[in-house]
């Protein structure tokens, strides 16, 4: 059967979202042709208004609709975690043990592709460490994360801000025996007395 | 946090594509957030383009841009294979076993939802009977399906046009172990002779 090719186009465009193929892709673009007229024209406002109306927090690099987030808006800079990504700090929202504000990188260092400190949103980190307590390094535990980690202690800690970077070990709910090896040893490593 | 109202109102519209929940809608909102500007029209131009252009077979019900299907046009109506949907054209013609025309209905028989044969397209599949050397019923094999079946063969049978159902048995590449009780006792009583 030759493919209609405005029902592959749309795929196409389905298929750029993250952890769309093609058959989910193809799935979806038939779910528009079910949709009304209203409900596509409605769907398009909605895809142009998040692309017109968020812009990043002028303070933490965050999404927000306005100058600066709610986040940064509402609460005490006594404690700043940095995080890679926005996304992280929906995360971290959700599990609500954390009460002061953020910083965004937009990315982590990463030598293989290219991305140096400068590529980063560091610059506007350190010029609000002034009355900081404490910056919290929450990347992601791989490779680039620990790097981003180490590098932004070895800029801050000679500011006289304490830096600290997340715990690493077994997660909640999970098998030891699914574990692996690294988690494993750094849960050894970094064990607490009862 | 307070949700970004634009993000959420992508999102809600997300959610309603077959088997997108929130957390994915969500991802596919901030995936949204990281397109250029013109990504963000063309993916809106497919979408209404499609909503715009895909009408139905003037002939089969197959979706199509122009007034009679790609199928309908270039093969013999000899044999006609009568389809729920017509995403399962596309799943039977990617198996490449069926080289005549197709019918949709466009839904199954439902008492329970109030699905009558005067809500499907029977009607002109009746006045495509003329010459036409099998029909065979592909709707799924569930009881909706059946009953579509045997309503469909009780209708075309005494205009002297067989009718064939596609048959049922175990999966290619699937367990035996692992089927369920009707599926394997169909298997068994339709067995073939080797």
């Amino acid at each position: 059967m030759k493919e209609i090719k405005s029902i592959a186009a749309l795929a196409a465009r389905f298929s750029t979202l993250p952890g769309v193929g093609q058959k989910t892709a193809l799935r979806y673009a038939y779910a528009v042709i079910d949709m009304t007229e209203d409900q596509v024209d409605a769907f398009c406002a909605a895809l142009k208004e998040v692309k017109s109306s968020v812009k990043l927090c002028s303070v933490c690099g965050n999404f927000t609709d306005s100058d600066v987030c709610d986040i940064c808006a509402s609460r005490s800079a006594k404690k700043i975690c940095v995080v890679s990504y926005p996304k992280d700090i929906a995360a971290i929202e959700k599990s609500g043990a954390f009460d002061g504000v953020y910083h965004v990188l937009h990315g982590t260092l990463s030598p293989m592709d290219n991305r140096t400190p400068d590529d980063l949103n560091i610059k506007s980190l350190l010029s609000r460490l002034s009355g900081v307590d404490e910056v919290i390094v929450a990347t992601n535990p791989d490779v680039e994360g620990e790097a981003t980690a180490v590098y932004l202690a070895r800029l801050i800690k000679p500011l006289g801000v304490p830096v600290s970077r997340i715990a690493q070990g077994i997660s909640m709910g999970s098998e030891l025996e699914y574990a692996d090896a690294v988690t494993l040893s750094q849960a050894l490593y970094r064990r607490t007395s009862l």
